[in-house]
């Protein structure tokens, strides 16, 4: 016999987790939709120097690599970013520009596996290719609030920066030959705290510590957005392009809360950096207000050339990914998620051996009228069946034994209240139970 | 520059064949969770002895294997009945029985890639474990009929035999010592035709051609559900198993029928073999009426014992797999599915670039109402636009311009028809515009 067990890292998924877990994606889904993103999907499986064309060394160290039988060096994708490129790259023409789609795939990496981090992962992206138009920009904001809103969340806040602020602040104050490591500190600002964000940037970039404290009273200009975009001309200085990238910014609150972002989830935030090398024009985190220390749960930002290790075409784009994983374990500190174990409404007994077609025919009856249901498959005592009900998480139990189905009636049983009520029912008649149903289901009763 | 390029025999999904892939496993998803189907996921990699316990050689070479970074041997899933397998073995205490699960999710298979074949597809699979009761056989069997229909089609047969009648009938004949190499001829019957599975009985099994005549012939047996159960119990014999399996059978197109699955679309077939050492009780297959040759696009059974590799915990079962990739190539065949490159319905012109906000405020508008809406990103050339969103398969495009937003109207133009009409809309007053738009999707105007 084999002892039956997962590999470490990985993880099954059991109802329970799995029905929140799949909501999640089917909005997010929904949500991309109602903005003209599309679906694509791609390998899991890609030649290997496609995936590590790229990566750093760190990433490389992760990629689960192999030998396939035809020879070839292959490993399974680490993001869908990658991915994103090779595709591009390759089908961009076929598909014009611009582009926008989005991606929900599993992918893989052999990190030391942590609490609530795994080898194996849903990664969830949407991007718009081709355009360096400031709509896409504003739109990104846009669907970022939308997806928390719809998954459930009320309190979030979208910061977001460009990064020619963020550089020319330094440029200002002579220091953008320090740019990567004075970023590489402020980027840990929420994380590690002011006073060991200095000591790294004495440490690392070598200024002073007078120099790092200007760095940081910039990064945490506080304050609504209208004094910020006041106070930043003079920070950033004369130049043009400092000067054009607040303007850009402006352009992407603005557009948002014309887009109908409320004012109060989206703020200015000069101290984000994210992604030294790759994001050239807007970046953005999004955090939630109840739980801040959980990290950003969607998190992107602008990039000037998606694919250039693939092909020579321009291809300047926005994307951003949402955290799935990460939201899930939010909505369950936070108490988001319910706790049924099945996707179905109502729970209808198998009482009565003799009736057995009559309960498939209510099942099939309400089923044709959007409310989903499960038959108990063997006509076992009621007992056992309304304990199995009760433990899967069903709503409703339905019980008719031969005097119910004699007289044309059937119990319906709120299982959480536990009330009992009965209700007219004929297959050629179902009206009433429909309603009385619709009515549980609805909280009204 | 590294050329982009995906691995033979796997392929990336262009939003066009994405679409309907995503419509279709919505579709399924949403049939399994009206009947009560939980969903599950299990990691893609396995350690190997796992996914080699009790597969074929054919199999063990197909399995995509390596050794990971802790030296340990693992191998992708290459279908997801060894993983449920696993998964049931594991849990089963915690999930209780009866336990409903559906799983949809990409399997790996090295074989040598032929057209329409690939390395990387997608299983579809639903089963009910933990019980014997005929309740679960019914609901498979109406399962797959909403199925097909909620997907599109109307025209399909769900063919059912029992494995025991078919046993029975051999033994009736006394060639049960011939049966594995009888229906191994006899499930090539849809396939190479009645002479060939003839000749290979006489061959394999050592019948003589009067006998493999006598097979043929039960196989063959033809006619209404009610003249072939007045027939089957003398061809069967007398015995207590053969009258069972019959009684059982019958049971299973019976409760169908009440379930609303419709008589025309069940036929019961005693040829029917499938899997020998695997099902033991009802086996089925599932094809379309208007194209007969692409063979069963949903097929299962019922076993006795789903993870006795894992565990002693005898786990009686019914399950089916649904051909998802092969539904999808009928349907593009029978010219079921669209051909739009984009999931939202309508497009906005952006036309006027100093009204960008209002733009803005439009698509938010719309979308709130239900309404999938995309912005083009810049403010080019109206024909550009308008070239773009007839391209990508947009039904409407929504057209503002200075004089349009200064007279509180928009034009809105019905792409494939090209009919335009002048339309009220005030950011405060959408209805008119809400309701002529939902009028065009309907296919109303």
């Amino acid at each position: 016999m084999i002892k039956p067990r997962t590999l470490n890292g990985f993880r099954d998924y059991l109802p329970s987790v799995m029905i929140p877990r799949e909501r999640l994606m089917e909005t997010a889904r929904g949500v991309f939709r109602s903005f003209g993103f599309a679906p694509i999907d791609t390998p899991t499986l890609e030649y290997l120097e496609i995936l590590t064309g790229k990566g750093s060394d760190e990433t490389d160290r992760q990629i689960y690599r192999f030998e396939d039988n035809g020879g070839r060096a292959v490993g399974m994708r680490f993001d869908l970013t990658v991915p994103l490129a090779r595709f591009a790259a390759q089908h961009i023409n076929e598909l014009g520009t611009p582009f926008k789609r989005y991606h929900i795939a599993p992918v893989w990496r052999g990190e030391r596996p942590q609490a609530g981090r795994y080898r194996e992962f849903i990664q969830c992206d949407f991007d718009t290719i081709g355009t360096t138009g400031v709509m896409a920009d504003i739109e990104t904001v846009a669907v970022i609030d939308r997806l928390l809103s719809q998954i459930g969340f009320e309190r979030f806040t979208i910061s977001i920066n460009n990064r020619g602020v963020l550089t020319e602040l330094l440029r200002h104050l002579e220091m953008e030959n320090k740019t990567v490591e004075l970023l590489r500190a402020l980027d840990k600002l929420a994380k590690i705290g002011r006073d060991r964000v200095a000591a790294e940037m004495c440490d690392t970039a070598g200024v002073t510590a007078a120099q790092a404290d200007k760095v940081l009273a910039l990064a945490e200009l506080n304050g609504d957005a209208e004094s910020i975009f006041q106070r930043l001309p003079d920070l950033v200085g004369p130049g043009e392009a400092g000067q054009a990238a607040i303007e850009r910014l402006k352009d992407v609150y603005q557009g948002a809360l014309a887009a109908g972002v409320p004012a109060e989830r989206i703020k200015i935030d000069v101290s984000i950096a994210r992604g030294l090398d790759y994001y050239t024009g807007m970046i953005f985190e999004t955090t939630l207000d109840d739980l801040p220390k959980i990290g950003s749960v969607c998190s992107g930002g602008r990039y000037d050339n998606l694919a250039g290790l693939y092909t020579k075409q321009h291809l300047p784009g926005i994307g951003a990914s949402l955290g799935l994983d990460r939201l899930l374990a939010a909505m369950e500190t936070l108490d988001l998620l319910g706790d049924a174990k099945t996707p179905a409404d109502v729970f209808i007994a198998y009482f009565d051996a003799d009736r057995r077609d009559d309960y498939l025919t209510l099942s099939a009856a309400l089923r044709d009228r959007g409310i989903s249901n499960e038959i108990y498959p063997e006509p076992k005592k009621l007992g056992a069946q309304l304990k199995y009900a009760d433990g899967r998480g069903f709503k409703i139990a339905i019980v008719a034994g031969a005097n119910e189905w004699s007289e044309d009636r059937v119990q319906v049983k709120t299982l959480a209240s536990k009330q009992t009520q009965d209700v007219n029912y004929r297959h050629d008649q179902s009206d009433d139970l429909v309603q009385a149903l619709k009515q549980i289901l609805a909280g009204e009763v």
